[in-house]
């Protein structure tokens, strides 16, 4: 249901970008696991990075625990964690009341619901995916007791154009995240970097595209026909603002490829089968084979940018304005721990799916 | 849940491959929908067309109508459709038993559930998206009739590298099929179709994308946040056997775009706001804005091919075999019909759930 | 939703009456539990006695298993059933399609869908349980692997007034299902059986009352506040046709008692604590404390009887009428193994979604 | 979902009775409705009279609305609504940590979940319930807006034994609320009133009984097979803390009953059919027929006396203990609000659900 994601492992989101705050209530956790307050708030810092590239609304984020949890530890009932908007600005968003931004919800969700909270995108701000790092950190704090072995890689591979010369493979979790555009390569981070600064003056922004890795995921991960793996993730990751593309391993690639180039032919290792390459990007039937999780995601530049466009009213006309306020030139510098929490919450409802229904007859 | 897709049009699938046939429920079909059974056997035919250019399987895939129509209506009630199997081969099998094909489900089915059906890939195979297209045709009679202005254009546009330099959007619908590719481009369908047949000789396959327009789509549908139109329309794709990868609008290309040329401009056209561009094609804030729906889909060569390659063993050990029998070289041919039933399934969906959900304070 | 019941252990249902035959498909059923085909035909035949205290129609009712199964045993996928009707006799119910029948979902599906199959009841018809008894062998099954300790006691104790001297708890399941009106109290089961034959001969019918005893269910089964164990059972009893009430433990008798009688004092009982009385029936907080779990079912008399009733036309006026055919004077006897498969289809899937959430951190 | 109630007009609820607070979050509220806060505020007040014969809690049970609303409207996102706990008392429990009180949930609770909060019944906690208070009346709001015509009677028929002389239909919904007992019958509810302040002193608390009546309910209300309209109430209603039996219409008392007598016969009444008697309690075949709509729902004593009972110990011993504290000597009289909530609740998302479903080729 549209604010509700997960099937076991069940985050449910509420708050608007300038309400009374934004909250995750997370169902199905199970009990005993050990929660790091700490580690929310990193994963919650990462989103916010405080740097000049992206935009500075002053507030902290600070995550108020309200509910299941017991001398430090879940206890199966719903966990519920709420971030208050300390920065609510309204007036900035006043004039906004009745012109429809390009490129953003505004329209869409008038011609929905017929009323429409403007201020700022109300619930279609990027600010609700504040909620998803939430469920995302309590995801991680799952997968950290029951499949301690896997290993995330989330980075910016992509942006504006300048290609990563590092496979996301080869960067480092902490070096991902101590770079100012989430890009662990020396080579071309720094030309990201300057691309950002550079479109900020201009008033202008930037598409990118964010890849994934995952290693240490067990084979048997995923339900069949309609609840692939594959599936899930592309539904958890396009539904985050301003994502267009998904794919999996070797994605459109594979538009020019022969079979006999494509596919992965198992070899030996350590006694083990496992597939000489990784075209599938690990999920073959929509299951998870044991090779890593491999697969990318694009998002479009920010639709706010102060260079005048051209609106819509509420009366039809068309409006030439410039939007004003600062804004991130870049969604996807932001994204990568909302990619890294949908990928978690994917992989532990998955995770909590299979616990229930893996060869209950033949144990 | 896995065999069960949609929240209130809802398809529930079951069958294997060489079992005794394969079936559909459909259950939230609203009552009172005329059933068109020559509109069914027409999607289904589309689905197996019979030319040289697909696998050769005997089977007429004659629906059996077992429940859910009285007097040539929907009652409201589920409609379960049986199409039995009648050249179930399992002979051709046998070998496989203890193998696992590269890059397909065999390894993670057996990984996941301990048993497997290896006949011809059992639940794994290709032959389930019957029952989507079943569903499909369903959802197709639904929409006739309630949202008459919808029309779908879905189009094979690469295969095998080869472009087709005609957009989607000028193809007409009846020449897609009569075309032995699903291409209505004079001018590379024939290389396409010379493609496929140089790869059947040869026992290799290709890979191919899949465009899709749907014009008439009005503004409103979808729901925000986690049921995204977008996000929704992904996993339903990538739900399909084979696809690798989606993207709607302008895709994987906004990782070299600047928002000033990706941003979609309001212009007036009739007295109505309409986009000057549709970069976002046709979605904004995961909901639809009017403009016409787009999106692509990757999907892989064909697993099986003639040419030996490295299987893996029940035993852990590799096997070099050559997969016996007529394959075809494409899966993208045969998947437009599939593609199509889930995009209906999943309009029609989004549609019913709009029904319940938009505006009823303000009616 | 509606034709679908359970979380991950899901039955949904389809056919009618009078069409082609009504059908199971039972989706989350683990992967490796041996099918036994025999324990599905007795279930079936327990629901269809052929006794003259029931309904005589020449079925069969011989299921065909259309998938989900590979060398006996299942694999994961979902497992079809149908059953089809041999007994259709649609000409019977010409006469019906425009009278409503008191007390029948005639007028309510009529009011709620604009069309209505009226052979027999169509969807409404109570041979819709049959696919219940499908659903609950199969949950049988699984539970003989997983929980074998689970033993089952579902009889008539009260059937027009005559009222079981002996408990649930006493009576044997082979000897319940030796009685024709399904009550294992040779002081009661005669006059109970006498009834029956009066109320055939004179036209009329009478309503009973079924209680369940489920000796061996470990603690810690069923989820809080809105999946209750017994607010599960609620449902699922209620669901079945005619049922009018349910009640746990000490049930409706609660609004007569006093704490301190009611309460159930906790006893040591060989090193372990159990209670020494039961008034919960097994359940506190929504969760199965390891006592039997007891509750009862009210099932009104039949509404189709042969005395002249007053039915409603289509066009809104009165006409006395008399149901023709020949009907069961109860529905009690028939319902006890339909009680039964939803008991089990319940305990199958509380104890999938617990195998799913319970204590992971803790392990 | 454990924590979540509804499937379009959803609930999900977290909070234990010692941690920060209590909170509701209502997703699928069409936009639009006006949000009336006084009548939040006066249902959260019906369930805490603040009346002797209840606990006295010193907390204010003042709502926060944190999401949701815009100038006083739904805006179709979701609602959240915060009520703090300011009377935590937490060392008043320190005593129970290792403690089962009979017929409570802390044995369930700890075999289920390994860890367990403690303090005053946790998630177990009666205090819950003002959560499903909360989701009771935006669904109240809701069926204002959209069917107005629907007015509910509830209240308390039986306690301890003593029967209210009147029905419930002729009861007024302000009397009730006026009555400490929750009774609008002057001849009982002072020996109601008498009883549980005879209880109170002698530290022993009583069950009783919850009578429902609904006029102005349309035909046509309710999905068929497994979300039948009563099979929906009784899972609402048997969720609530301490329910114990649901019963609609004629209820238990079918047991005795002749069909020629329990058959409702239709009747002309202002050109339209109704029925002349109402034993279904307003249903048939799940759906409503348009007839007030009437069950009841039993209540077991709270289990929490002041006499002293044998409680169990983690250890597996049996102690004799008197839980010390003020207890309500009933349930019941608090459980009415929350039965009236929980018929809300039902009644907006069955309204959805036809919305969405209803006769859509037909119309």
């Amino acid at each position: 249901m549209a604010n509700t994601f997960g099937t076991l492992f069940r985050l449910t989101t509420f708050g608007e970008s300038h309400g009374a705050g934004v909250g995750a209530v997370i169902d199905g956790c199970p009990a005993g696991i050990v929660f790091d307050l700490e580690l929310l708030r990193r994963d919650l810092s990462r989103r916010r990075p405080g740097q000049a590239l992206t935009t500075q609304r002053n507030e902290p984020d600070e995550p108020e625990i309200l509910s299941g949890l017991f001398e430090g530890r879940t206890t199966g009932a719903p966990i519920a964690v709420l971030v208050r908007n300390s920065d609510q600005r309204s007036r900035d968003y006043a004039h906004l009341a009745d012109l429809y931004r390009p490129s953003h919800a505004d329209f869409t969700y008038s011609k929905k619901y017929g009323v429409r909270d403007h201020r700022g995108g109300g619930r279609a701000s990027a600010r609700e995916t504040l909620a998803r790092v939430i469920g995302g950190a309590v995801a991680r704090m799952l997968l950290h007791n029951q499949m301690p072995s896997v290993e995330l890689r989330v980075a910016v591979t992509t942006l504006g154009g300048i290609v990563a010369q590092r496979d996301v493979a080869q960067m480092a979790p902490a070096q991902i995240y101590a770079s100012p555009v989430r890009c662990d390569d020396p080579e071309t981070a720094p030309a990201m970097t300057a691309l950002l600064e550079e479109l900020r003056a201009a008033g202008d922004s930037t598409g990118g595209i964010i890849s994934v890795q995952a290693d240490g995921l067990p084979a048997g991960l995923g339900e069949p026909i309609y609840d692939k793996l594959n599936a899930r993730l592309a539904a958890a990751m396009i539904s985050i603002n301003g994502a267009m593309g998904f794919e999996m391993g070797a994605g459109f690639a594979v538009g020019n490829r022969r079979g006999s180039a494509n596919n992965d032919p198992f070899v030996e290792a350590e006694g083990a089968l496992r597939t000489g390459t990784n075209n599938s990007g690990g999920v073959q039937g929509g299951i998870s084979n044991g090779m890593p999780l491999r697969f990318r995601v694009a998002f479009k530049p920010p639709s706010s940018i102060a260079i005048p466009q051209q609106h819509g009213s509420g009366a039809g006309e068309v409006v030439t304005h410039a939007i004003e306020g600062r804004h991130d030139p870049s969604i996807v510098v932001r994204a990568v721990p909302v990619v890294e929490a949908m990928t978690l919450m994917t992989l532990a409802d998955l995770w909590l799916m299979g616990r229930a229904a893996v060869n209950a007859g033949l144990e």
